[in-house]
């Protein structure tokens, strides 16, 4: 498995920082090969490490639809698709393009691919005549993934800036990549730190993502039940708690994996700082402006490892809590760290 | 499954209350029949519901030591299998029970169970010579039993005199039919109320257990992740917090499963009372007495339905935590709920 590893993180269109090397695999689970875009099945892992093709906009939906890939890997996917799609029809109309960006903004409502696939659209537009259309879209939609890839490492630099030599992070769920950037930005600077990883019920983000790309690279990483977290905030062994976030309201309230509010909660009655990773929303005022999805309690009976168990009572699932700023000491940027009240001076900076 | 059920509960040797009927399954999931103990395998629980003969003292102290049975099931276990001995060698000597007693008091070092059969052992002694032993053990035993189970009784009452009509409670881990007895004692009062229970990672006692016994009895329950608690707690879905205790020291603080800690937290930030049912153990001054159990991390890497998952990455299982009486609203005991700063008072009722 670790030479199928290195054979995949090598690859020419994956980012490599000056640095830091190629970009972690689950930071980067997508990129553009030939006529295709390859793109890491997350849910295989950690049991099988794998890619699927994807040859079209359609197979891209189909495959952000089925959560093979999650969070960045969404996008990238999404945009290298479009990219592909930009090459096959450089002689045909920009409504094909048009209706391609359409179908794989559409392919997950909740986030929002479809204001950045339009995005990438206008400004190959406006970069370009119609005639000349699909070969800008191409070049707008590879140059959009390179900036994502360039902001999550100035994220990460900043991040590693909180950590001291020798300190233990406590997270939740998976930043897809994250903490391997930050811990190989701690190792280039002479700093070793280590992991706590909750398992994040019910499909395990925790213990199959996080603990496993951690694993990989060699970096230490230790699994907890979700309901130990507090108990190792109580006795003083954790130094930093440190989790994603899947939106950031404006009044600096954050909305993340269910779980994340309760280990903040104790992190604040125990003295540990907590910090988010995440860019503030323009759209979103407050917390209370977050909806909370409530998945299929069917969830609830799924192993988290694919397999199925019996059902004979009801269920209930909020897949994300919604922590108050007050809960939180920072969130981090790659414009670097705001108080979560003051997050709004992200934009003018 | 609900016929086999019936057929179970019905048996003569099972506890009947005057009013609430024969005790629910896993609040005495053992008993005495004939020349033998029938023990429930809640290992077995969703999936299968059947029952294990044991016949000596050596397969009762064998089916502790596995944990197919737990908490007060361990402890009927013991009496019932003390008491066959005690049929058995009616011409025997004294020391072949003493010896049984031993084994059996040593198959969970971490509960009290030798105290407590050393005690049934005295009290036969004292009530008989030598010669009438054995049949003063098996009265002591069955009427130790008897005594646990109207205790037991007891001690719902007080908790459902907390639960006003329509109230929702939620519950972490397993109380061994504690809440089926305090649902049937508010149905007896025209009260309803309904549950949400903690799957309870890594054996989910709550997903098992917890939701079996009430689903089973025809009450409400809802199973939700563990680290979902807050989110219901912040929302103010939850009107009582009500889990049971594995060790409450004199000082009011209480071990129990782990994620009780962090629940209790987030239910004292948004104000919801959180009670939990023990009884003060009096060699324990304070949570600090109360060493951590780390359980074989394996257990992480088990479904929790007895799958075993592949194990790529370390783990840590510790499988209580300490709340501090501060976080305690009160603690149920038979004799009656007290703060927990003044739970020493039970020792004067």
């Amino acid at each position: 498995m670790l030479n199928r590893l290195k054979e995949l993180v090598n690859k020419p269109q994956r980012h490599r920082h000056p640095v830091y090397g190629p970009a972690p695999l689950l930071a980067q689970p997508a990129w553009l090969e030939g006529e295709h875009v390859e793109v890491v099945d997350e849910l295989a892992i950690p049991f099988r490490l794998w890619t699927i093709r994807v040859r079209s906009a359609h197979q891209a939906a189909k495959v952000i639809k089925e959560m093979r890939t999650r969070a960045v890997g969404q996008v990238y996917t999404a945009l290298f698709s479009l990219a592909l799609e930009a090459l096959k029809h450089r002689r045909r109309s920009e409504r094909a393009l048009w209706r391609a960006a359409e179908e794989l903004g559409s392919a997950r409502p909740t986030m929002p691919l479809r204001q950045l696939l339009e995005g990438v659209m206008r400004r190959a537009e406006e970069a370009s005549g119609e005639r000349r259309l699909a070969e800008a879209v191409h070049t707008s939609a590879v140059s959009f993934a390179q900036k994502i890839a360039e902001r999550r490492w100035m994220w990460a630099e900043k991040a590693a800036d909180l950590l001291r030599d020798g300190a233990v992070v406590l997270t939740h769920c998976n930043i897809s990549g994250g903490l391997v950037m930050i811990a190989r930005i701690c190792r280039h600077r002479g700093k070793k730190v280590s992991f706590i990883a909750t398992e994040t019920r019910p499909y395990l983000q925790g213990a199959r993502l996080t603990a496993w790309e951690l694993w990989v690279e060699g970096f230490s990483v230790k699994v907890i039940p979700d309901g130990a977290a507090a108990s190792f905030l109580a006795r003083g062994e954790v130094d930093i708690v440190l989790v994603g976030g899947d939106r950031c309201a404006l009044s600096g309230d954050v909305a993340n994996k269910v779980g994340t509010l309760q280990i903040a909660i104790a992190a604040k009655e125990f003295g540990v700082p907590l910090y988010i990773a995440a860019a503030p929303d323009p759209s979103t005022p407050s917390g209370e402006d977050i909806p909370i999805e409530y998945r299929d309690p069917d969830e609830i009976f799924c192993g988290g490892w694919g397999i199925k168990l019996p059902k004979v009572f009801d269920a209930m699932y909020p897949a994300f809590d919604v922590t108050p700023a007050e809960y939180i000491t920072g969130i981090i940027t790659h414009k670097g760290v705001f108080r979560p009240q003051e997050v709004c001076k992200f934009f003018e900076r």
